[in-house]
């Protein structure tokens, strides 16, 4: 008996150095990087729009920080960044999504767990008011990964999410956009990466696609590997921009790919695919290591964007 | 004029001597591989069953053996014989695709040129007898890689693709498995990757999914990165298995990953991904490299698939 005890007491005092060493890397410390998409906002804009700007990007890096500050989990604050997003029509995601080319709204959303590489997504969505909480669900609750179309919009209800009709997404601002045939000068998308005190990533991000495209197209945001990616062994990704060539290209498990097989470090892997990789206009990254560094690289003429770390670092920005 | 004219002569010449020399490394090199899915055929099958089998499969690969082996295009070839087996009710594609838990039928369908990356494909479609061919002028003739839903059914529709009713794909075969809520003896899915003359490769893959799988769902087979890849500078892969695993794992970009960035054969880069990355059980891939190597690893106990090469190679098997 007396060894079996001995025994026990050294393997309860081996988990608990163990685990209290892992804790203690990561204790206290945290990452988090917004996006609010890639493109070319004019550095004349008025100064209200440029405040409205930078201001839903403050409460939304604020919403996130204190979420991990809390001891709050990085799942939970990359889905209630992304949601806070897609409910300011600011943004081209949720409220504020673009038009397709017949006048309707369909919207693309992903998550995705650095644990275990388990994500969820939702594509074409019609009358989902917040995709990336139904993406959330997908990977949660169903044995699959993505949902598209019409079956997405059923999984909703039947989940019971917020159910909204299609012309909600209706902004004056967005019409003007689809009549004029103009291209967005922000390229859409919006998203959240980061690291918690557990040192787990999560990554996600949300869109109403492209201004006229066509019905039933799907971009990188609800595909991971293409728009998102995360992975605890290497890092978190959310892209913003052309999201054809980000799916052809791979952009957001690339970033990854390059730490895993070549040992780049985070700034090098996004480096190199933002500015070798990807062709100069089209689009950016922001992305978190599994030791709480971050690179937020973009070839356009500017990136809404921001981070906050448990360092002190709070900072947003929209140009270069 | 005497130097244009001489300066003219050595650009034609060297034009013609580096054409010579690309096209004189593969001039009359081919080689194809084709699959049927990976899964648990039990060898007790009845020597009819097994005759079907092997005779479908030495059919498609003789249809893309003559295509390459008279000049034409490994584009050509593996949307052909992916067509061919969509039209073959025997395989969980096109014709023979399973039903949902609602009892339709959602397909998907995606083919890559890796000469450009360029890559188009649709998912979740009901009307359209061979998606295969619909992924292709996705590809080719719209500005967007991935349609989902309605919205692809009813591109098929603009652009005049044969279409069909939803009952269609109602075989009684299928319909026997979905009522006993039996999963495909065939984990579904088919593919055909190539290598033609001009060194370019490319790969197809098409699939009615799984059997009673939710409505909306989306598998690894209209992904380019998680089932179907092919960059002329590495390799070509299809793939057939768990989607959801295929997708979470990256597995179709993983192995050109591996010989980028890790130097990995592709004998090497394949089994990597088979044998260590995917979880025993959980499906297969094909492949074919820069050089015309070639690589057919499954987990499963059986895979249908089939390969023929310029060197007179010419095999189908379906267990190890």
């Amino acid at each position: 008996m007396k060894v079996i005890s001995f025994v026990t007491i050294i393997i309860i005092l081996s988990f608990f150095f163990l685990h209290n060493e892992s804790f203690a890397q990561s204790e206290g410390k945290y990452t988090i990087v917004i996006h609010g998409g890639a493109g070319y906002i004019s550095p004349e804009i008025s100064q209200e729009i440029k405040k409205a700007y930078l201001s839903s990007l403050k409460v939304a890096l604020k919403l996130g920080k204190q979420i991990l500050s809390e001891g709050g989990t990085s799942l939970d604050a990359v889905e209630q960044v992304v949601k806070f997003f897609e409910n300011d029509s600011l943004f081209n995601a949720g409220k504020g999504a673009v038009f397709t080319s017949t006048g309707w709204h369909e919207l693309d959303a992903s998550i995705m767990n650095g644990i275990d590489l388990s994500t969820g997504a939702v594509a074409g969505v019609k009358k989902i008011k917040n995709p990336i909480s139904l993406a959330r669900l997908v990977m949660e609750k169903t044995p699959h990964v993505l949902f598209a179309g019409e079956g997405a919009d059923n999984l909703g209800k039947k989940f019971g999410v917020g159910i909204v009709e299609n012309n909600y997404f209706d902004i004056h601002r967005r019409y003007q956009q689809w009549k004029l045939k103009q291209q967005e000068e922000v390229k859409g998308t919006v998203g959240c990466v980061a690291i918690d005190f557990y040192g787990n990533i999560a990554a996600a991000t949300s869109t109403g696609g492209l201004t006229g495209k066509w019905p039933g197209r799907v971009g990188d945001s609800p595909l991971i590997n293409a728009g998102t990616y995360a992975d605890n062994n290497t890092c978190g990704v959310s892209g913003t921009g052309q999201g054809e060539l980000f799916i052809r290209l791979t952009v957001a498990y690339n970033v990854s790919a390059l730490m895993k097989y070549k040992n780049y470090s985070l700034e090098e892997a996004a480096k190199e695919i933002v500015f070798n990789v990807l062709p100069e206009g089209s689009g950016g990254i922001i992305a978190v290591d599994k030791d709480g560094n971050y690179a937020l690289p973009f070839n356009t003429a500017s990136m809404l964007r921001g981070v906050a770390n448990s360092e002190g670092i709070f900072e947003v920005a929209i140009w270069k």
